[in-house]
């Protein structure tokens, strides 16, 4: 495999770019495609079923791109389709569940820990399983926040309705007890500052994009698969595609990323 | 075309069941067809080009379950694809758009009409455009409401937070003088309440459910296609296919339907 092919990342819509946020900053030397499924999102409320075939539809796309690992920057497409993925691909692939799960161990001192994603990432369980597996004492309190994806599209970062909606999800997590809080789902760190009001100061929250881009970086380099070179700033070091409505994705990518991105081509994901 | 054949309704998810709901009051002997593309909902926030092609896959899948015509129960594909679905159709199709236009030409005494909808619905203007077809003195506000339908999917139908959202919304209407509010997504009428205390007494809410059912029993009485016979109660009379999470469905669906609605059958859309 050749070390200056880009690294493929995918997600339901644009969420997962928080993800290509962090691998920019990490290793700022790699080449990016990314797929954005704008056609078919969201993902967090469909079927396992739907979202295994979805991905593996994306997959296909990112390898005849010659990537030369697949990150899967979307939690519920972590929890639903990672098995099959991973199956079907003989290049290194990450999810964002497990380096989330991980960070979440270390970071929390009285072992017990909070979880909040989509209807189907919860429900899935996916990472109560990760943690315990690890650490087998820890407690895992899961709750679904289906309204904080539509909020964070809307614009409604910093506003007293994104507020008063995650004190009522997280109110039971605060009950809890817990003192650390995974962010899980890839558009949630949008609204980190409104669930930091919410939970105090005493309670971490672990942001899994973070985690995802180091496991990647250490990743590449136990396989020496690290691109040695620097790209140049042509159009070919990162490259943007989605299932519809381009002009809109953009205008999304810009506002989560510094780097100016001009251009995202659709293509029609259905014929992979 | 056989009279006793059943009636095809579609919508990008559960939205449509209100108009299900409304032929099933208006005419009481039709056998109902319903698909609801829960695998790629929603439309509303999608191009023009990937709701065309999602609405003609549907069409071919509901013209192979011999019904004897269409309703086109969502907005946005209404706004986006009825002309290219009544090219593709011999059989009649009704869209919510052009019976809702008519309704709210009929409610308005000051000529001042206001619209809410989806970003493709108002964007594409087509409520404006069948309005001033039939009256060019009439004048038409839009209003995109994005977070209306993860408000009514979460179930805060009467809620603090919905008001607050609708105040929002409909500030710039209440300010622009209307008289009359279409509610232009089949959502939308299951938040009638918080839309009208916001809006007022004075403005009257166009279900375009209502007037599409109608439309539709006069376009089969005309055309001498009505059901004569009552049809027995059995899974025949209604039967409903989704593209995803067939039991989340039917839990929706018996919620806004009193017909107990015991089974749900998942297709893959994207094969026809």
């Amino acid at each position: 495999m050749n070390s200056s092919a880009p690294i493929g990342v995918f997600d339901s819509g644009v969420g997962g770019l928080t993800v290509v946020r962090e691998i920019m900053r990490q290793i700022p030397n790699e080449r990016i495609v990314y797929f954005g499924d704008t056609a078919r999102v969201p993902y967090g409320s469909k079927s396992k079923e739907t979202v295994t075939r979805y991905s593996a539809q994306i997959v296909r796309f990112l390898k005849q791109q010659d990537v030369k690992a697949i990150v899967v920057a979307c939690n519920t497409a972590s929890a639903y389709a990672m098995d099959e993925i991973e199956r079907e691909s003989e290049i290194p692939v990450i999810g964002v569940v497990k380096p989330g799960a991980k960070a979440a161990i270390d970071a929390t001192k009285n072992g017990r820990i909070g979880v909040i994603g989509t209807e189907a990432t919860i429900g899935s369980q996916i990472y109560t399983r990760y943690i315990q597996e690890q650490d087998n004492s820890a407690e895992v309190m899961g709750k679904a926040c289906p309204l904080f994806v539509p909020l964070v599209e809307e614009g409604l970062l910093n506003d007293p309705v994104t507020d008063e909606i995650a004190m009522r999800y997280l109110s039971s997590l605060i009950d809890s007890g817990i003192d650390t809080l995974i962010l899980g789902c890839t558009h949630y760190p949008l609204i980190r500052a409104a669930v930091g009001r919410v939970m105090g100061e005493g309670v971490t929250l672990v942001n899994p994009a973070y985690e995802t881009a180091r496991e990647l970086r250490e990743l590449l380099e136990t396989e020496d698969m690290l691109n040695r070179s620097k790209p140049g700033l042509g159009v070919d070091r990162y490259r943007f595609f989605v299932s519809d409505a381009a002009e809109k994705f953009i205008r999304f990518a810009n506002s989560i990323i510094k780097y100016g991105i001009l251009s995202a081509k659709i293509i029609n994901i259905e014929e992979y």
